[in-house]
């Protein structure tokens, strides 16, 4: 297929993409992108799909520990100073985030080090909200990775890997902790450490979850946290409206905080298609 | 031209903006981007150059009041706890960051509630730093958006329109902040509120600067907050790298933090080209 049928085609198939999508955009906190796009782009791709990856941050926000983690002070109202500004404190593993190797290592990167080229990447999304809806303490696999390239083909060079659970939409509800009989144990899906370990063999440059951890909800051991980070990759937590894309063929922008020193922090994640 | 025959010669002339960008990537913050876009940017741009617009935040980045306005805490640290964490207590309008409509107005949208199609953008970049280094208290006016306009045609719709005036080379110095002979007043380059005026009957959605405020150090009255903002659109301050970029044809990418209330905050944001 020479160039220009290519990009005729990936036209057709946007056009028809956007239709499909456009009646659910409000819902998925997707947007058409006009007009905002450098000019190869829109030759190529007429309008592409925006979607928010990142769930709205307040005081409420569940947490890992069950404890409050972000606290938003007033310090001047506009009515008294005719501006408003607020000051946050905030653990830096909160609401969407991304965790830096240095969360899990002595001296690894920060989250202001991880270089930009690994903050726009290729992203592949494996879906197991079929065995998540059974087993709230399922555990993504090497077979669902097995399961992802029999319908895609190879995972793209330098991509993030995203766990779709379906827990985003359990985020303003207890179930999202899930906390279980004993009243301490959580139950939420996550990454199983071996098909993390098949993932060091990649080049891929992150993991994702839509939960509270990149382990699962009962692991006792942090045993994925241990083995990816060290590795100097990175990893992005709570993310929102994976459902929304594609297995495959989606970009995902990681917009992480540029700090110093920082293990992790807050971060506006969105997706291009 | 066919739609072949653009995509052919833009793919040339990014490949040429490569080569010639590919000795200062280390310097400018920009870096190639491999393998990490949807196909079908793939197949129109090849590889695309990112760059990161952000500085770095650490707690002795220079702020508007000139005191400290992020601290960072560690909680946990690796030795003791076998993981790192920390909490950050920072303003909202420190580092590179975002000014939303509420900042100065009563009830405008907050940095949470911006639209994500406003968060991706064609980007003007009005370069005002030849007058900006004979005149500190330089400002952006409608002349410097006519000598723009007049080279680069019409502003793109639903933009964002960045003021280069090299003020970012200052951020580690007290030339950053620029504090006169009277001890208090400082003197930077902003937006004239004139040019804001201007804007206004655009559908531009940011105006950005790489200095500490949209108005001049020397402002006595906000007068570009205060004109700009309540109309709804916002804006972003202490931009690093905008002269890598070109006037006109990259995409700003402003991740701007998904804050409930939030007058603004920290963003992570990026340039596409």
């Amino acid at each position: 297929m020479c160039n220009h049928c290519v990009i005729e085609d990936v036209k057709r198939s946007m056009l028809s993409r956007r239709k499909l999508l456009s009646a659910g955009l409000a819902a998925t906190g997707a947007a058409a992108v006009s007009q905002s796009l450098p000019q190869a782009t829109q030759a190529a791709a007429n309008k592409m799909m925006l979607t928010d990856l990142t769930h709205e941050l307040s005081e409420k926000f569940p947490t890992f520990t069950g404890e409050q983690q972000f606290f938003i002070d007033p310090k001047f109202n506009f009515a008294k100073d005719a501006f408003n500004q607020n000051e946050w404190r905030i653990n830096e593993h909160t609401g969407t985030h991304v965790d830096a190797p240095l969360h899990f290592s002595a001296d690894g990167m920060s989250v202001g080090e991880l270089p930009i080229e690994d903050l726009v990447a290729p992203l592949a999304v494996i879906d197991i909200r079929t065995k998540a809806a059974d087993d709230a303490d399922a555990q993504l696999t090497p077979d669902d990775i097995a399961a992802w390239t029999s319908k895609n083909g190879d995972l793209p060079p330098y991509c993030v890997v995203a766990m779709l659970s379906g827990w985003d939409t359990r985020v303003r509800t207890n179930s999202f902790r899930n906390i279980g009989d004993d009243g301490k144990t959580m139950h939420f899906p996550g990454f199983h450490v071996e098909a993390v370990h098949q993932l060091l063999d990649t080049s891929a440059k992150a993991i994702a979850v839509d939960t509270l951890s990149l382990d699962y909800g009962k692991s006792e051991d942090f045993a994925v946290h241990s083995t990816w980070l060290p590795a100097g990759r990175y990893g992005i937590e709570c993310l929102a409206n994976l459902a929304s894309l594609p297995a495959a063929g989606a970009t995902i922008i990681v917009g992480a905080p540029k700090v110093k020193g920082g293990s992790g922090g807050p971060a506006r994640v969105l997706a291009l298609q």
